[in-house]
């Protein structure tokens, strides 16, 4: 077995610290990374503190891993020794249902092995990248370029690939209009990705404050969504809004902004997506859900990344303020993704 | 003017009652129809509760009309007297947004001008079909075949192209697994265009007792859904859910029962459309709206139903007897619509 160092929670009431554990020993399909970096995402946050289910504890959070391999399987074919790598939100699946078989593990039908607080296809509960190394099959490992900066692309892996898959599946491009909402790790890369990809963006934002940003970011437009006058403005004027929102928000009043037969793409987490009947009705209009990506496009959209040198706004932190970063996160004062520098750890 | 005899609601607190109106005289571009049947839509009880919004009273309601062109303007290019013709829920439009050019008038950006319980582009009134002869510009006059019985066909004008337009829009057909949810005036509509357009059907309802009246109107199977076995066995396969039910009910169990990448497209107005996040996100799934269907598609409609023989299965009632059949309508009492014999007026 492998010793590892991490962080991990011992329940939902306690705050996370360093902890000791074991992983696996590299199989003839694995691959072992001596992690660099990771994200700080909030289903982080969510995860220890059972707000959606009840987790497995000890919790080691983190699917927003990168670093450099260190060990190989002897089968291993696509990865060598000291290559960079990468691992998202998701460490397996049945590789043999329908969706699998499409690229879409994410949908697996038998559920997919989540990166932490799930269990493993032999029942051993896995854990995340709050730690220095991780052993995943090659099939969940991705390549990641030389070219980008390290850090800044460990939120590729779940904040980037959440955003990128749905622009991709609903072709967002040139000649749409998309608009954005919420401006926080996923919105940001919404926002970058929707700008490469050639529509028209533009930020609907709670807070004026925000417009500077988001025009940073590429956004060709900011709307405050609670000016009214502003909000009228852009009425039946989108063709696709993304929702990055995980607080509970009115999406009658975002639907009243797509055209007829728009789509409002919702990543978020809120309590739940409701609407008036009129709202869809009115405009043959949709509401629709996406997940992560699959491992195919995972590989796409860092492909996509280095080739047009894009990679996540990032404040990287040390292991030890992980808790002062979550209450940051919740208060929405981060720009745009904590990523933990795992030397600190 | 033309002296017109009719049924309205004098206020929402008391019941339908004979009341004698005036309709405008035949313009140029006009078409005027003599009743002959008026499908009872659960629409015109709902608008004359004021369930919705606030109503115009006196109100006659009725968007399922049938009859026979007793006059026709001097410009009218394409109906002649003695035709049988048809209007359905609009009887004008702008014509000249960018949805009206689309040929889709039910969302006409200026707001569609509604059979009843609305005013006109000059502001008055207009009235429905529960009386014995109509004005309508031609271009929101629907030919009607002979071959087919023109009472069964009244409900094609509302119950027929809400369910026809969206299965055509999502492209429903070979090779798809639909569900109907809601076997009512609505639903057996949808049973019938599902099966001709060639997806296999099957009708999710809460009576068991529906199952035999299901299988003769084309479904392939039934699945009643307060049995868990039964709702088990269909779980993820379904590629569309067209959802014709204006009860409120949960809409994370009907997601639940489709594929990755399904369809949800509710045509009813219950309460709200809510769903829990990750009944969404958890397959890509989609929930969509859609209201009747633009002008030109609803002649194809009509022809579509003359070719394969489609009609409502409806039962004809007496004028009199309208109070009735809203009280057997909000029991679900009635296979599956009420048609008024307009002679009985």
């Amino acid at each position: 077995m492998i010793q590892t160092k991490g962080y991990a929670a011992q329940s939902p009431e306690v705050d996370l610290a360093p902890w000791s554990f074991e992983r696996r020993e590299v199989g003839a399909h694995d691959v072992q990374i001596e992690i660099k970096f990771c994200g700080v995402c909030h289903s982080d946050l969510h995860q220890i503190k059972n707000d959606w289910f009840p987790g497995i504890f000890p919790m080691v959070p983190g699917h927003e891993i990168v670093g450099r391999i260190v060990k190989v399987g002897d089968h291993v074919k696509n990865f060598k020794e000291g290559e960079l790598a990468g691992v998202g939100c998701m460490v397996d699946s049945c590789q043999v249902c329908e969706n699998c078989q499409d690229d879409l593990e994410q949908y697996c039908l038998e559920g997919n092995t989540q990166t932490y607080n799930n269990k493993d296809r032999q029942g051993v509960p896995t854990y995340g990248g709050y730690s220095n190394t991780i052993v995943v099959r090659e099939e969940f490992v991705l390549h990641v370029s030389e070219k980008l900066d390290l850090a800044a692309t460990a939120p590729l892996l779940c904040a980037g690939i959440t955003t990128y898959s749905p622009l991709r599946h609903w072709k967002v491009g040139k000649g749409h209009k998309l608009a954005v909402v919420g401006l926080g790790g996923l919105g940001h890369m919404a926002v970058k990705f929707g700008v490469a990809f050639g529509a028209e963006v533009t930020v609907l934002s709670t807070s004026a404050s925000k417009e500077q940003a988001a025009k940073e970011l590429g956004a060709h437009h900011f709307v405050v969504t609670k000016d009214e006058a502003q909000v009228n403005s852009v009425k039946g004027t989108f063709d696709f809004i993304l929702d990055t929102v995980s607080a509970d928000h009115d999406f009658n009043m975002y639907m009243s902004l797509l055209k007829t037969d728009g789509t409002l793409i919702g990543v978020g987490v809120p309590n739940q997506y409701a609407v008036h009947p009129f709202a869809l009705i009115g405009g043959r209009k949709t509401m629709a859900g996406s997940s992560i990506g699959g491992i195919k496009e995972t590989q796409e959209m860092l492909d996509f990344c280095a080739e047009h040198n894009i990679v996540s706004d990032i404040e990287l932190i040390d292991i030890k303020d992980i808790t002062t970063a979550y209450d940051r996160m919740q208060k929405g004062d981060v720009r745009y993704r904590f990523v933990i520098d795992i030397a600190t750890l």
